[in-house]
């Protein structure tokens, strides 16, 4: 099999919440030429269960993020089955012992690979989808001298109560299946893996999305049961479930004021994003309502609040399922790299 | 035990799915006294899942639904535990064996009790909150002159399609548990239980709502996991999974032109509703957004779009939860009963 990323090894890792991970290791993958300035830089964390080869939708010759001109690194979430993961992890720490990881611990190590491996001291633009856009917020947050420019979009700074609450249905949905054993599972816990689909395809695409049947006119399928089958269940089946769950755990307890600089205090947290922003929600997004990027944009000192208009809720945003919501997202980075 | 309603026997009853439930019962209260004209009648369906006494906040001297001026009716809605339902029928129609149940089904069934056993011709009004306003649209499509007004709130005349993908995420975290054994179980399956109610929770109240911290401001949960544990699980704890999931595949398939008078013309299907109807979404529901409503109202001949003005999301309709919003629907059904 050709792998067609690279490891960048962490060393041991001491973590937010207390564990150590003991050989941690960065799976990354890059795109484009480093300046010899090192000027060109953009870092693109990424989403909720994706790899990074799901972020490349958004790079190519002519567009915004253009590996022509600029040099992109795409970082793997800790626990997304490429970097460290419950996975991929040796015994004590494996499966449902993989320690709690919070986006601050993934923005560390992602600095680490920043300046440490590239020798990289400034970033022109950060950016993400979703939890990619978490990333995006902590990388301005923490590092708030490091880089020009800004984009989450469809995501936000700290998991809102709703979005914790939604995520709580689908994590029971997952771990009600008796095949789970509490993470122990030596078979995959199929049938907890397609409720958690089930649920989760209420919350990716909004009431309207489905009132129009966009399913089936927009992306081909050939009823409802088969995007729920096909889209979700496909989507979520070959996923490891403690991996899954890492993930989910870093999501709701993800805060850009949960560390030592700002404790707790996210107004302050906010505001000292020094990088001008383009925060961008999706009009129709269920669980990240444009309504918490008002708030968000409404205490950063530089930011501009750019709705993406949408019916395709959070999707809006990624992976490239929607050509036209593609093309504003990149129309928007290329307004914001020009700026 | 005091049994606080009565229990109207309907024989055979030939459902629209092709099965029978035979020595069918249909459990009723009503409140008031019967007109010696029998001109003061209301009916009030109950709601997912709930039972009769759980629409009587509603109700009472000084409110619009006053006993002491209207003879109100609360039909049970089959499959709630009280009418016959899969948790009260003997073998060989019991448990998970219990025959699909259509709205169609359960507003036939009122009927005859209305008609047949208090000789009632005429209905003043018909409303309910929830699958009670999917009853009542039912009850003015199937019977267009028989009653005056409708106010169904909070609800539909057809399952969207995004409302149905909900359910199917619901009823996935349920069965889910093993402890279910396909409907056949002895115990209660209680992860599955659990695992519905955090799914329910995020879609119950709207994202303002947990932004707002309602749950510990306005219900007085001690925190978010208490709300959850508190009033969702213990909302869902107590009832039978089956009886759940008969009436969830009720409100899938609810749809008032699913039947020989329109043969699937929703459009029909509303245009021949004569009553006088308020047609009142909660402004932030979830489920049931105002842009079905207004759907519906553009198709009635004599509908009026009266949103709810509540950041409760679905609960804004029900039962009794915010004063607020009782005290606007009770108004609101006032000036309905008024004109």
């Amino acid at each position: 099999m050709t792998v067609d990323y690279k490891i960048f090894e962490l060393g041991d890792v001491s973590l937010q919440r207390g564990a150590t991970i003991r050989g941690a290791k960065l799976a990354y993958k890059t795109y484009g030429t480093l300046s010899p300035a090192k000027d060109n830089v953009i870092v693109y964390p990424t989403w909720y269960s994706g790899q990074h080869y799901e972020n490349e939708w958004l790079i190519g010759p002519g567009r915004a993020l253009d590996p022509d001109k600029y040099f992109i690194i795409v970082p793997n979430m800790l626990g997304n089955g490429l970097s460290s993961s419950p996975s991929n992890t040796p015994e004590p720490y494996n499966g449902p012992r993989f320690p709690q990881i919070t986006a601050y611990d993934n923005v560390m190590v992602q600095h680490r690979l920043v300046t440490e491996l590239f020798g990289i001291e400034h970033v022109r633009l950060v950016t993400g989808w979703s939890m990619g856009a978490l990333q995006t917020f902590h990388w301005g947050a923490l590092f708030p001298d490091m880089m020009d420019l800004i984009a989450p979009f469809c995501g936000s700074a700290k998991c809102s109560r709703h979005n914790f609450v939604f995520l709580e249905g689908v994590k029971a949905a997952l771990t009600a299946d008796a095949a789970f054993a509490e993470g122990w599972y030596v078979d995959k816990p199929a049938r907890g893996l397609r409720a958690m689909a089930r649920v989760y395809a209420g919350w990716g695409f909004s009431q309207a999305f489905y009132r129009e049947k966009l399913d089936i006119e927009a992306l081909g399928y050939s009823s409802l049961e088969d995007f729920l089958v096909a889209f979700w269940e496909g989507f979520f089946l070959p996923k490891d479930a403690n991996n899954l769950l890492t993930m989910l755990w870093t999501w709701q307890n993800g805060d850009i004021s949960d560390n030592p600089l700002y404790g707790g205090d996210l107004k302050a947290a906010l505001g000292a994003i020094k990088a001008k922003a383009f925060v961008m929600p999706g009009q129709t997004d269920l669980y990240f309502p444009p309504e918490d990027s008002e708030f968000e944009v409404a205490h950063m000192p530089n930011a501009t609040l750019v709705p993406v208009p949408s019916i395709w809720g959070h999707f809006a945003g990624g992976p490239g399922t929607n050509p036209t919501d593609v093309d504003f997202i990149d129309a928007k980075l290329k307004d914001l790299l020009a700026s």
